[in-house]
């Protein structure tokens, strides 16, 4: 994964400023540059929470250009994608796929966020080696820049972090399930004729809900006590 | 796709609520619950945008179960992911993944956001069949509410598709099936340290797994023929 710069082109609000400070903590990206910003003051601070160390260090641009000093790859953010060739140059791909594509590449990539009510202007759409479009409503495709750049840097946090889980159960433990299952149904002399699907049926439950070894041996505990419960009260039977 | 809800939980900030009507028209959902908020005034109609008729058409709850009617699953979202077995409670998916599992249900799924500050209560996660966590930096995994909101309904929307799949259990049938391992384990006499823990890590199970009607079914006919088997076998008893 290249190291990140995010790129703030002539935003009009100091809040959007501060929000995109937070999300770069939460998705660990330091690298800010504020092309021709607005003064940032209390409300910027205010919502940058522990991302203010970002925004205290973030570096002001005069022009595009110095922003982009050092950047390997340039990265434009536009809500309006289009298929139509006229307008090639607004073709752009989706946040995933920036994400996956630039996954393998070192240096550093620049990712540009425009103004609240343009955008990026066409001559600064121009000078970008990718546009990303983030999906949305055709009704009402225009985020508010501060989720579009979350869900940019969320796409790029995903790509580069490997995905940490839970202990599954085994498949051994899972078979011991199964046959705890099978142990209940013996004990509540279920219907032999419903048996074999409701089996699978819990197969496929369990196989879709991918429990956790604590929740397999919950699960089990239920249905071996059940059992055992049928059993003795049988054995205590007149 | 599940029609969606989105409940926000006691946010103290006008702001946020504004600016999650506007993601919510970004992204095609409507319906917006107010559990007990803030007063709704020009910070929050101003950053709604082209949210604002979703803003102005919110219902207001006085409690979670209010804001719940109708709906069939409940998802919250908690920055706090974990994978100590002993806050199971806290067990989530990410945001893809809950996108897709919910992707072939029908009915209503509510998305849950809490407070600014403690975000759901202990109490508000119990309630929820499936939690979800975003993935973010471990120094700082507290995402902005409306940031939070806007990367759930983004994966909602890149997920939904028009193909239709078997039909999901309902709300009301899944507060059956919780009653009926209720009842399980109050006719084996489950000890009672452990009742409350398997309950929920029964109702995360189902949640996960997202059963069918069938599935329900089936499910229910065993947990009720053992709780039955039990209490014939004790009434049998000398």
């Amino acid at each position: 994964m290249p190291s990140m710069r995010v790129v703030l082109v002539e935003l009009k609000y100091e809040g959007n400023v501060g929000a995109i400070a937070r999300s770069m903590r939460n998705f660990d990206v330091e690298d800010l540059v504020l092309v021709n910003p607005p003064p940032i003051g209390a409300e910027a601070r205010q919502r940058a929470m522990h991302g203010l160390s970002i925004l205290e260090s973030s570096r002001t641009a005069e022009d595009l250009d110095t922003a982009l000093q050092g950047a390997d790859l340039v990265i434009g953010t536009s809500g309006v994608d289009t298929r139509s060739e006229k307008r090639f140059a607004r073709i752009s791909v989706r946040p995933e796929e920036l994400a996956s594509r630039i996954e393998g590449m070192g240096g550093t990539a620049a990712l540009l966020f425009g103004r609240e009510d343009y955008g990026l202007y066409e001559k600064e759409i121009l000078r970008c080696d990718l546009l990303v479009t983030i999906p949305s409503s055709p009704d009402y495709p225009i985020l508010n820049v501060s989720h579009a750049a979350t869900i940019v840097l969320y796409e790029c946090f995903k790509a580069r972090s490997p995905t940490r889980r839970a202990r599954r159960a085994s498949g051994i433990e899972k078979e011991k399930l199964h046959e705890a299952l099978d142990a209940l149904l013996e004990a509540t002399e279920y219907p032999s004729y419903k048996r074999e699907r409701t089996k699978v049926m819990f197969r496929r439950l369990v196989g879709r809900a991918v429990p956790s070894k604590w929740e397999f041996h919950a699960l089990m505990g239920v249905l071996q006590r059940a059992t055992k419960r049928i059993k003795r009260l049988e054995g205590a039977r007149p």
